[in-house]
């Protein structure tokens, strides 16, 4: 299975239309209830330095190997909070061999900024 | 005061240049834990719908007595919630006689969103 079915089949109610940007309209409880688990599981550091170790990486994905080495942590402390990131549909994985590899799903990302972006930016600058 | 004068002060250390889009580097330590606070803040149903509910509002602010109603919540479980939203940067209020008016500071929003955005979305498309 190709990386890129994986990131369609694991997004697809996601990107079926849940939470516009913030401004055009309030959310419901139910698109509130499901933005609200994703930014949940953004909420802690170790988790955010995963996946932006995970998503800057230069070919998109990284080798659970070179993931343990950057934190002073266990690899079981590791491996839960990438299991959180992978619940709240921020990163998915795969096997090969020894090694898991992981990768960020973009459409989470990209939900996630669009409900962020606001319209009176320049209004704010300094 | 003025509202503006009030987003820019609120806002010098976050807008300062913490936290450039994930693609580009890896986070450090600090900036995962500012971050992470601001996405804890979100990480709540009930504070992502006021937020919404605030942001989206025409005029761009929002009387404290037109929130309470949308929540069969009490005011004080309310006014908590819009605490946290606040000392996460993203809102701010201002008392004028009766009643609390609150706005969204966009410069964290802008920040949140940047921080999330990718550059190979188009891959992902389904």
């Amino acid at each position: 299975m190709s990386k890129q079915e994986l990131v369609v089949l694991g997004q697809d109610d996601q990107s079926a239309g849940c939470c516009p940007g913030m401004l055009t309209a309030p959310l419901d409880e139910d698109q509130a209830a499901d933005l609200a688990k994703i930014f949940k599981a953004l909420g802690d550091p170790v988790r955010l330095r995963l996946l932006s170790l995970i998503a800057s990486r230069a070919g998109g994905e990284v080798c659970v190997c070179d993931l343990t080495p950057a934190f002073e942590l266990s690899q079981p402390t590791i491996s839960h909070h990438l299991k959180l990131l992978r619940q709240a549909g921020l990163i998915d994985c795969e096997r090969r061999g020894t090694w898991v590899y992981y990768w960020v799903l973009t459409d989470t990302l990209d939900q996630l900024s669009t409900f962020l972006t606001t319209t009176h930016k320049a209004e704010a600058t300094a």
